[in-house]
């Protein structure tokens, strides 16, 4: 099942003399693919469950209506503009690769990769927000009854986008492995599944801008225009934008955060099964298939934690659902050993030094989520000292909001450290009897398995994340079909659930995020160097390649490095600039519609006659979506320009390090005499680092600020500095309502941005050279 | 005057038998020490000529006592608690430099060049204050009779600071270079110099923090509880913390720039001296003398601009003021192509080139008051759109300062970037036909010429700087001493003046500092080579010295250089927020006298009996001074911290790319075969180069988007959405009040950081290995 590519022009280790795949080793993709595939039938089957649940009240499911039909609008729209402009990046790549003849044979299966990508993200979005709209008004009608039945319909439905997630991300990679004919030659097939990486983060990276966008411009504009001018209350449903800003719970945090999660673990998978090719001497293919196992045993735990879950109509529901967490944990815990011990073994290696690589990622993942609650929960001093600012105004909250948002990144940068420096140690440690590896590959690979160890309880994670949407629309649902007190003080306690678990999945992302980060890095270096090889020795007689060079050097101190560096950090605060103008500008958009009809149809404030919801949602539908392309486009084509800018300045710029050794010898590869030119794929490797170092701590700084800002407001609401309607509480709206674009826009989108700069230059790197 | 180091522990290239010095260069020495001594007596001329004008009635004088009073009493403190930390630091260097056998001989040298940055630092700011604090009843005075009268006292009295500053920096260097033997062993003794770049950096982080936190926090004190809570009007004598605002505007504006643009001066002519050793075959010591030479052209070019300057009672005092600045850029740029085409010539080398690099640093310069003028001033669009954001209230109009705030670094960056290519490839060109000596040094020299070209304007600018807080001050005692009406006009139209060149050496500060920041790199870089050096040098056949090696190469890609990498961009957003936080608890301490005044003393309010200024000022200094030791620790401590650690660890995390090359060579320096540890000086790289970049951007959406509120609130009090009173005017001294720490606290204190950053690695270098 090999395509015929000319196999020279990827040379690796593998054509000296590797040993072939073994059948007993090639079991190890097939049981990832099996359970990738059982878990969508459970995915399934759980939708299922949910969907034949009741429907409430021909009143709830008029709204529940209305959301549904305004989120599948947006969805069809925003997947069409995604279609459109992911085609158009399609045949940039095709027509990029065929630029060349040393890469044009890979162009068709890099957009092939790239499409399948694209495509299995956008289903993942699809299918878990076909289910999440509505679990809604079941889990709205359950809760007329029973917490524990309502609590369940929620988790459920958001555990098939768990679910389908994790699963389609795995299948997706796996079949392509299978399909270019990974098991006859894995080393190089490896390479051809980058495009994989990219297509999901294409789309992630629209899906969260354009969903962040909807769902800030709808929630600002409805406060604006409704809770401000009108003077009604919250999810009033005399409000014509109050559906809109319930469609954006859905648009925004349920398909955003799943993209998200999507991109995550599809680049992380691309990227450890190329760290995996470079073992391959040590653990055969099954080094190669073991984020695809790791990411099986995710699938199966959080399966039986999902099915764990159930509580009592007294019990808070955050405790329900840490149990069901933990259970998850124990369980990826013990299966992860498993993969270790079975999949990471060999002639010198100590599988139990590897384990703890994968602790250690566990432990960071349980860390950032602490940290995470520290800053943003108020039972905590940053929260408190927000509230206690607004008592002198909204200019002293702001100013506090501010320095507990730039506070925010110490610990976790702290923590993200240490865990580098273990893991890698842990690498060193545990691959320290194999020979011929250096330990910078064996601590490298040490880090890769700490992202796995991050990883490897994602789809629970996302299962408790989306549950925060789908309990918020029920609340909305409750509200405005006037249910009674009782049911209301149910929906009430589990919306306060999904905030909390809302919040901590934004500290999981961006802890998972920077971890793979480095991961991905060194997936980009080595296959540089994969390419490097490849062409020096298809060059014959005609090349030189120095004996165990390899592209590990990203030298700061070189100009193009440093300028690529102060572009990728600088990209970080335009985009985030860019997406926050594009709320206000959208917002505004939503108070225009909304005034336009109190104006038209002076019936909707008397209560007599309906507003028209859907005209609210089409406006911000097409603003948000507009919106999204440019800066969109930026984050797209600055990696691009810098990389091919610097290729063709590379002999002016390059090599600050000697290129000769004392001995006259060259130390960089050549062809004919002349050095390999790296320039492009320095400065690219600059601005990705560089970029993702800056991104990682404004997105803290945003996520964190904007979550403190709005449990500030809502600790005041609780009736502290005198609660509701006082004028700390007016100064503490004001806080949150700035850190809305930071946390639900900017933030999650910077996230996105990080691993598309990853994702793209994986896949451009040939162009670079 | 040679102290007798044993000079074999820095062993350069010029142990290679280069040329001695010749009698004929060494005059270029005595010249730059000339002008600098005479710089200095034009300045008390000057000080002389201002001092000697009309102090104006008894009701003005009482205030500018009060003033002067505040300001001295707050800089006797501050100096004492800076002096207190400069000798524990002194006795640390010491000590940590008696620590191993290698750097002890250093160790005197180190701490006396040390102690004589730190007290030049501290004698320049204080002597500029002490003008400037008498200058402002002069020109109040002046501003009775004539416009132009105020605007010579305030520019002259500004330009005493200019000169002292320059000169000192320039006098301070020199006589340390002279007495240390730098001219019979220059390519030695320029290392021996750190130590004051060092010092001036530190007494700058203090000076700058101190008064800056003191400043907002007298500002935001003031206007907390005078205008909102007792409803006076600003500068109301009545209001207790009045003075203590007034007082703030010198200790902030005027001392704390003061130190910074000389610690920007003195860490340049360090870095550029260091720079120029390494090209000591080509220029000879005249490469080393040239940044002294550029500012001795600096002063005398700025002393002529300062002498132009007139206006009239019509004329807007900006366009006075701009006429000097061209007269002196003229001249500087004249004196810059001598001193090249003088300078700079040898065998193979085209000064034109070499020239343009300086003309580069000139165009940046002027690019990035442009910027700053683009972001900040109320006739182009991002101010305009912050005021527009205020009519829905406070919470967009943050938003929309933020978003402003993340679009500033875009085109900085991008001018930035280009100018560091350009010059570098100017460098090359202009020391093409120079042999033995690598492109990478060549371009690296190009860049170091931008610098000085940028900072050839440095004494007129300061000027301009500090003639801010003077006619600041001025308008307040006018205000007052109740003036009428037309000498009110006359101060105010020198106020918005003075506003505006603030805001502009904001631009020109940042712009230098991140310019500057890549010659401190490689002057760090080519330090560490030459320790590497001498060590190995000093280890005798022991020792492996590969030919042509250089420490160029700080690798991302290694984690210990990403972790300091992380670690630096982290330290820029906790010193922010730590900054930040300083101001608002220090406002509160205002907040609390001011009230307690007005209940102790109800004769305050009713006009009958007059406040306790001093209390208030007293106040307000001891807490600024406490809060500014945790940050400026933090800021010391980490780099060290950093560098110690790494230093210990490097066995585990070293040697990304191979140490042998294909023939079994070795490509780094080794001693008894093993590798020289660069595990810590490459890990601090790290830290300085990403810590850079993440500051610089900071900065930026500090500076800017402070500016940007605060004139947007000013244009809407011209008369624009409704004027003073009307809500959008509310919303908009909410964004203003945000604004104020970020652009006088931190951000300002970002720029001084981060040259610090690059001086205490520059110190420490010898630790770190």
């Amino acid at each position: 099942m090999h395509f015929g590519v000319p196999a020279a022009l990827f040379l690796t280790f593998q054509d000296a003399g590797l040993p072939p795949v073994t059948q007993s080793d090639a079991i190890w993709l097939w049981i990832a693919l099996g359970v990738g595939a059982l878990a969508l039938i459970a995915a399934f089957i759980l939708a299922k469950i949910v969907l034949s649940a009741d429907t409430g009240t021909p009143d709830m499911q008029a709204i529940s209506n209305a959301i549904r039909e305004g989120a599948e609008a947006f969805l069809a729209r925003q997947y069409k503009t995604i279609g459109i402009l992911a085609v158009v990046l399609a045949v940039v790549v095709f027509f990029g690769y065929h630029a060349s003849a040393r890469t044009a044979p890979f162009a068709l299966k890099t957009v092939i990769s790239f499409l399948v990508g694209a495509v299995c993200s956008g289903l993942a979005g699809f299918t878990g927000m076909y289910v999440s709209i509505r679990a809604n008004i079941r889990t709205a009608s359950a809760a007329r009854s029973s917490l524990n039945g309502a609590l369940q319909a929620a988790l459920r439905g958001g555990a098939v986008t768990g679910l389908v997630v994790v699963a389609l991300s795995l299948l997706g990679v796996g079949c392509l492995f299978l399909f270019f004919g990974g098991l006859t030659d894995p080393t190089h097939v490896v390479y051809q599944l980058v495009g994989f990486g990219f297509g999901a983060s294409l789309v992630a990276l629209f899906a969260q801008l354009g969903g962040g966008i909807y769902t800030k411009a709808a929630d600002v504009g409805a406060d604006l225009v409704g809770k401000v001018e009108a003077g009604i209350p919250e999810d009033d449903p005399r409000n014509p934008a109050v559906i809109a800003d319930l469609v954006g719970d859905n648009v925004g945090d349920c398909a955003g955060r799943g993209a998200d999660i999507f991109e995550s673990t599809a680049a992380e998978n691309v990227g450890a099964m190329i760290l995996g090719a470079a073992l391959y001497p040590v653990f055969g293919i099954k080094g190669i298939l073991f984020p695809l196992i790791v990411h099986a045993i995710n699938l199966i735990s959080s399966i039986i934690g999902v099915a764990m879950v159930k509580t009592t109509d007294t019990e808070d529901p955050m405790s329900a659902l840490n149990r069901g967490f933990y259970v998850t944990s124990a369980l990826a815990l013990c299966g992860f050993a498993f993969a270790v011990y079975h999949m990471l073994n060999g002639v010198g290696v100590a599988p139990g030094w590897l384990l703890g690589c994968g602790v250690t990622g566990m432990v960071t993942a349980f860390l950032f989520v602490w940290i995470t609650q520290y800053y943003t929960e108020s039972k905590y001093r940053p929260v408190q000292s927000i509230a206690e600012a607004s008592l002198t105004g909204p200019a002293t909250n702001i100013i506090s909001g501010l320095a507990v948002g730039m506070e925010t990144p110490a610990m976790p940068v702290v923590v993200i450290s240490a865990a580098l420096l273990l893991s890698y140690y842990f690498g060193v440690k545990g691959l320290d009897g194999v020979t011929g590896i250096g330990n910078y590959a064996k601590g490298i690979y040490g880090t890769a398995i700490a992202t796995m160890g991050m990883l490897s309880c994602a789809a629970y994670i996302l299962a408790m994340d989306t549950f925060g949407p789908i309990t918020d629309n029920a609340g909305g649902i409750i509200e405005m079909s006037n249910q009674p007190e009782a049911v209301r003080d149910k929906t009430d306690k589990l919306d306060s659930a999904g905030n909390t678990t809302k919040a901590l999945t934004k500290g999981y992302a961006i802890g998972s995020a920077s971890l793979a980060a480095f991961l991905l890095f060194s997936a980009y270096l080595e296959e540089i160097k994969a390419i490097v090889t490849a062409r020096v020795t298809a060059a014959g007689s005609a090349g030189f390649m120095p004996a165990g060079w390899s592209f590990t050097n990203i030298n700061l101190a070189e100009i193009p490095v440093f300028v690529g560096a102060l572009l990728g950090a600088m990209l970080t605060y335009l985009f985030s600039s860019l997406a926050i103008k594009a709320v206000g500008r959208t917002a505004q958009m939503v108070v225009k519609d909304v005034r336009d009809q109190f104006r038209e149809n002076p019936g909707i404030m008397a209560g007599t006659s309906k507003p028209d919801y859907a005209r609210c949602v089409s406006i911000v539908t097409g603003a948000a979506l507009k919106e999204m392309v440019l800066p969109g486009c930026l984050a797209v084509g600055l990696p691009v320009a810098v990389g091919l800018i610097f290729r063709n300045f590379s002999s002016v710029y390059g090599a600050a390090s000697g290129t000769f050794s004392a001995t006259g010898v060259s130390l960089v590869p050549t062809i004919n005499g002349l050095p390999v030119n790296l320039g492009g794929a320095s400065a690219v490797a600059g601005l990705l680092m560089v970029g993702t170092i800056s991104g990682v701590l404004l997105a803290m700084l945003m996520n964190n600020g904007g979550g403190a800002w709005d449990n500030a407001k809502k600790w005041i609401e609780s009736g502290v500095y005198g609660g509701k309607k006082s004028d700390a509480h007016k100064a503490a709206v004001v806080g949150d309502t700035v850190g809305d674009p930071f946390k639900d826009t900017a933030g999650p989108s910077l996230h996105v941005l990080i691993k598309l700069l990853a994702t793209i230059t994986l896949v451009l790197a040939p162009l670079f050279l």
